[in-house]
C-alpha cells in the first residue's frame, strides 16, 4: 500500500485508536476498574484528552517534562509514577502542582524528604503513592511492612499526604500481585491508614486485571496503539496495531535482500525476546534480520515476497512506546483516508 | 562525580573530542587519505565545521535533511552515501545540490533513473558514486563488473557523472575489501572511466585504513565520541570516550540493586553483542542489566560498589551516534570545566 508519505513515518491509524480506547475502557469499566492511560505511548496532548473523555479518570506520566505538557493542554489529573529528585526537578513539581491535581510515588524516605521540604508551604498537600515491588524487581518497597513504614512517614511529613499504592507488575504472576497489595492494604488500614488509590499496570497484563480485586485503578499505555509483542503475546490481534513505520525498498542487492529506509533510529533495537525487528504484514514470513542507524535488511527466503525498489512497506514494530518517540511528528490517517501531521509535543522529555 | 546537570543528560566533553578530532585527522593525513566525518554520531553543526577546519575533505551525511541543516550552516562538501528516492526526496536533493558541492551514491538503476529525471535540466551535473557491497551484506552492487555496468549508466544519464566507488566495510576482512575495490577499479578504468573517489569507512576498521591503499577516503563518524563498544573492540581507550549520559540513582531497592533515571530512550536498546546496556567506569564491575523506557537496573552484586539515592554516575552507552540521537540538547563540557547547552539541530531529521 503507497501512503504518499515521505519514509520513514510513523503513521497511525486513528480507527483502530478509537476502537482500543474504547474497548480498553469499556472492558475496565465492566470490572470496576479505573483507567489511567500512560501517556508514554503516544506522547500527544490531544490523545491524552481523548482518552480523558472516553472515560479515563486521569493521566500517567512517567516524567515531569511529559506532565507539563499535558498539564499545558488542560489535563486536570495527572499521576507521575517517578521517584522524583534534586532541586531543578522539585521546583518544577511545585509549579505543575499549583495548575493540576498532581499525585507522584515514592519507594524511599531519600525521595519522602524531597517532596516533603518542597510543599511543606505550599499549603495543599501533594498526594503520594508507595510504590511496591510486587515481583517485577524494578523500583519499589521490597515487602509491605516496608510500605506501611513509608506510608507512615509520608503521612507525618509537612506538606504530604499519603494517597495509596502503586505497582507495576510486568510479572504474569497477578495473584502474587494481590496477595502482595491485599496484605499491605490491611497493614496500613490496621494502622489507620486508608488507601484510596491501589493503582497497577501494563498492557500486557490488562485482560488479567480482573484477578486483582485491591486495586482501584490501572495503568496501560500501549494498548493504545498496539505492537508487534503484544500480537505475539496473545494479548491483541493485527488488525489491533494502529501505529505503523512506513518504509520504503531503497535497494533489492540479491533475491533474498531488500533494504529499506528504516533502521535503528526510527524502529529502534528493541527486541523483546523476539526475531526480527517488526512484522511486515503483508508479508508476514519475510523478516527484519538486521538494523543499521538508517537502514533495515529483510531477509526475504521463504518469504514469497518479492518487493520492487521504490515500494513502500508497512512495519508493525516490536514496541510502539519507543518509537513515537524517535520522531518530531507522526502521521495521524482519519477515517476517510485524510493524513495530517501531528506534533509529538511530549517527545524528548527526557526530565 | 556531580555536574550539576538535571538528569539524565548526554554531556560532552569538548576536550576528549578536540583530541579525537585531531588524532583521527593526522592519522589518515600520514597515511595519505582524506577524511570526511559522517556527522549522524553528533549531528552538531558547530562540530562539523569544527572537523573540516581540522582538516576533514567535507562531512558525509545519510539523511536529506542532515545535510540540509549542515549546508544552512556553511558546509560546502557534502556526500550523501544513501540510496535516494522518490518525488519530495529529489526535488529537495536538487535544492540542496545548488547550494553545497554534493555528491550523492547509487546501487541500482532504478535510483540513478530518478537523480537523472531530477538533474537533466540542473546545468551542473550531479556527482554519484556506485554503493559496492565487499562483504558487510548491506547495500551495495554485489560484483565489479557490476559496479562498472552502473558506472556506465550513470556516466551516460544526462545530468549526472559517475564519480567513484562508494562501500561501507564493517566486516573486518579490509584485504577483501582492497581486492574488490581494486578490481572494479581496473574494469573501469578500462572501459575509460576514471574512480576520482573511492570511498570506505566505519570507526571500528580505522586503524585497518592503510589495508585498502585503493582508497582515496574514509567515512568515520563514532571516533569523534566514541563508545562502549569501541574501547571493548580495542579501537580506543575509556579516556577517549568524550559522550557520558548522566544518570541519577532514584531508588536502591535491595542491597545488589540500583535503579537509575535512564532508561531505553536515553541509552537506547543497542547491545551490539555486549552484556548489559553500557560501561560505568567509576565501577566497571557494576552490570547495567536491563532498561525499560526511564528506568535502568544495575546489578552491583561483586561490583564493590555502594551507591546512594541522589548519587549522580556518567554512563559510557554501547553506541554513542544513537544516543545523542535521542535527545533535543547535548551538554558541551569546556575545557574550563563551564557547561553548555548544545541543540541537536539535525537530530530527528528522519528522512
Amino acid at each position: 500500500m503507497n501512503t504518499n508519505l515521505d519514509t520513514p513515518a510513523v503513521l497511525i491509524d486513528r480507527v483502530v485508536v478509537e476502537r482500543n480506547i474504547l474497548r480498553t475502557q469499556g472492558f475496565l469499566d465492566g470490572i470496576g476498574l479505573k483507567l489511567r492511560p500512560h501517556i508514554k505511548t503516544h506522547k500527544l496532548p490531544w490523545l491524552a484528552k481523548r482518552q480523558v473523555a472516553a472515560g479515563a479518570a486521569g493521566i500517567t506520566c512517567q516524567k515531569i517534562g511529559e506532565a507539563e505538557i499535558m498539564a499545558d493542554a488542560g489535563i486536570g489529573d495527572i499521576l507521575i509514577t517517578y521517584n522524583i529528585l534534586g532541586r531543578e526537578k522539585l521546583a518544577r513539581l511545585r509549579h505543575l502542582a499549583s495548575r493540576c491535581d498532581l499525585t507522584v510515588s515514592a519507594d524511599n524516605e531519600i525521595v519522602v524528604d524531597g517532596l516533603s521540604a518542597t510543599f511543606s508551604e505550599s499549603g495543599k498537600p501533594l498526594k503520594v503513592l508507595v510504590e511496591c515491588d510486587t515481583g517485577h524487581g524494578r523500583c519499589g518497597v521490597q515487602n509491605p511492612e516496608d510500605a506501611l513504614k513509608l506510608a507512615q512517614m509520608i503521612e507525618q511529613s509537612a506538606g504530604l499526604t499519603f494517597y495509596g499504592l502503586m505497582t507495576y507488575p510486568a510479572a504474569h504472576d497477578m495473584k502474587r500481585v494481590e496477595a502482595w497489595l491485599q496484605n499491605a492494604k490491611n497493614l496500613l488500614e490496621k494502622a489507620g491508614l486508608p488507601c484510596p488509590v491501589i493503582s497497577i499496570g501494563g498492557t500486557p497484563n490488562l485482560r488479567s486485571a480482573g484477578e486483582v480485586p485491591t486495586a482501584t485503578e490501572y495503568r496501560a499505555g500501549t494498548y493504545i496503539y498496539n505492537d508487534r509483542s503484544l500480537v505475539l503475546a496473545g494479548a491483541c490481534s493485527i488488525g489491533d496495531c494502529a501505529l505503523t513505520v512506513q518504509a520504503t525498498v531503497v535497494s533489492r542487492p540479491t533475491e533474498t535482500r531488500a533494504i529499506i529506509d528504516a533502521g535503528s533510529k526510527i524502529l529502534t533495537s528493541d527486541l523483546f525476546g523476539l526475531n526480527g525487528y517488526g512484522l511486515i504484514p503483508e508479508a508476514p514470513k519475510a523478516q527484519i534480520s538486521g538494523l543499521s542507524e538508517e537502514h533495515g535488511t529483510i531477509d526475504l527466503a521463504n518469504s514469497g515476497w518479492d518487493p520492487a525498489i521504490g515500494d513502500q512497506v508497512a512495519i508493525i514494530p516490536n514496541h510502539a512506546c519507543v518509537v513515537s518517540n524517535m520522531v518530531n511528528f507522526v502521521y495521524i490517517r482519519r477515517r476517510d483516508g485524510s493524513v495530517e501531521k501531528s506534533l509529538v509535543a511530549a517527545r524528548g522529555c527526557v526530565s
